[in-house]
């Protein structure tokens, strides 16, 4: 099976979640969705409402990935600056979008005014991004998605683009989550990682109260690799005399239904 | 009042956070106790375990801003590369620490064993940041702190470490909440911010079932200006006839006891 390398970052534009005001779970619910799509999501940068910061992170991010996705500063207001920024990072006219006009003035009627007709406003050539909860559309300009920053609406717009991403093998992962020590396990494990190089394995300890231990996490996107490193480590496990629990995506006995 | 600025940068290190399977939590935390301190956070990015990723972005980030706080991969594991990494971005060697090595062998005893001696190895010339949590200790190069990545230890690490940091004048920020919306009141808003160029007037509308409006911050060092731009919101609100709510970092009966 080839595999399509096809990357992703986020842009984060909003002083409220540097100041600590706002916690962002935009990333995760993207980060999610490209799992399942495939997608990798290599990079995530934070700035705050400022053009030049904007411009710079638009430039490096949508020149390097396949999707840059951005998340806030699209509404009505003075900090609201992403359509702008956007338009001279590409260096293109910042311009009324007729649709997006129309579907303002359609919603609003005679509350449409020169401050909503702002929302408008577009890199020329966007294509809108529909906004089923408060209706100002989002857009893209060639690989650039800018989102609101707003969770529910956010996420809305996501989905509804989501199809005309182009997708690949999706990531699976297994969890092995078990009662023993890093500082113990972690020789063995560098050894299941070395012979198993197309996963992922990630090490997340945890300290609880009564509650000591490592969820240990397979990722990739063979199945077939998924299941081998996902054995070696039950056995390692078991090996140590360990207690454990399993969560997986790829179940242990679907060996004989892959296909090659 | 001299105004010295002083900035900093976080960088997520972690999978984790890239696949969705951990929602982050360590910005928001660090960037309230930031503000408190008058530090400027001014950019965050996240990137995967991997080296070359991790220079790159320790050495753009710790060049720009007064400090950077790296969170994650200071484990004993085999994707525990941050401390290797971050020696790569400064050309120095990566050593063992006499002092951390201490530290972990009277903890571990008949434990300690070669894989958790790797955490004492970091970059020659670290500090050592404490680790009341898990023992194994943080370290911190140049202006560069390198914390762990679970939040219970990594908040624990960075409040030892708050002494130490240059601080400044605070930031204050005050909160108007009403039920008016952004399109109506944008064009008087964003006078309002022209006539009070020493505040951040943030504009965060919100939709909720019963519950439409927008919460508007002032933020900034200045308390007087805060106060005014403060006052004129709430005029603002009332021309509206808006009904409102008020957080005040900044009370606006202290104008009395403030000094110039």
């Amino acid at each position: 099976m080839t595999t399509v390398d096809i990357t992703a970052a986020i842009l984060i534009i909003g002083n409220e979640v540097l100041s600590g005001r706002t916690q962002d779970i935009n990333v995760a619910y993207i980060a999610k969705t490209l799992t399942k799509l495939g997608i990798s999501l290599l990079e995530v940068r934070i700035v705050p409402d400022q053009e030049e910061r904007i411009i710079e992170a638009v430039q490096a991010l949508s020149s390097r990935y396949t999707y840059l996705f951005t998340t806030g500063g699209i509404g009505a207001t003075h900090d609201d600056i992403t359509a702008a920024s956007v338009a001279k990072a590409f260096q293109i006219p910042l311009v009324e979008n007729p649709k997006a006009l129309t579907i303002l003035q359609n919603y609003y009627g005679d509350r449409f005014n020169e401050i909503r007709r702002r929302m408008a406003r577009m890199p020329v050539g966007s294509e809108l991004i529909s906004n089923p909860v408060s209706t100002a559309p989002a857009f893209q300009i060639h690989n650039v998605f800018c989102l609101a920053g707003m969770p529910s609406v956010m996420q809305k717009m996501f989905d509804s683009l989501v199809p005309q991403l182009k997708i690949t093998t999706p990531f699976y992962h297994n969890t092995v989550t078990c009662n023993l020590m890093e500082g113990n396990i972690g020789k063995k494990l560098e050894e299941i990682q070395r012979d198993c190089p197309d996963v992922e394995i990630g090490s997340y300890p945890f300290y609880q109260l009564d509650n000591v231990g490592v969820s240990l996490v397979i990722r990739g996107k063979d199945k077939r690799a998924i299941q081998k490193a996902t054995c070696a480590i039950i056995e390692m496990v078991k090996s140590f005399e360990g207690d454990m629990t399993l969560e997986t995506e790829v179940p242990l006995d679907e060996a004989a239904s892959l296909s090659s």
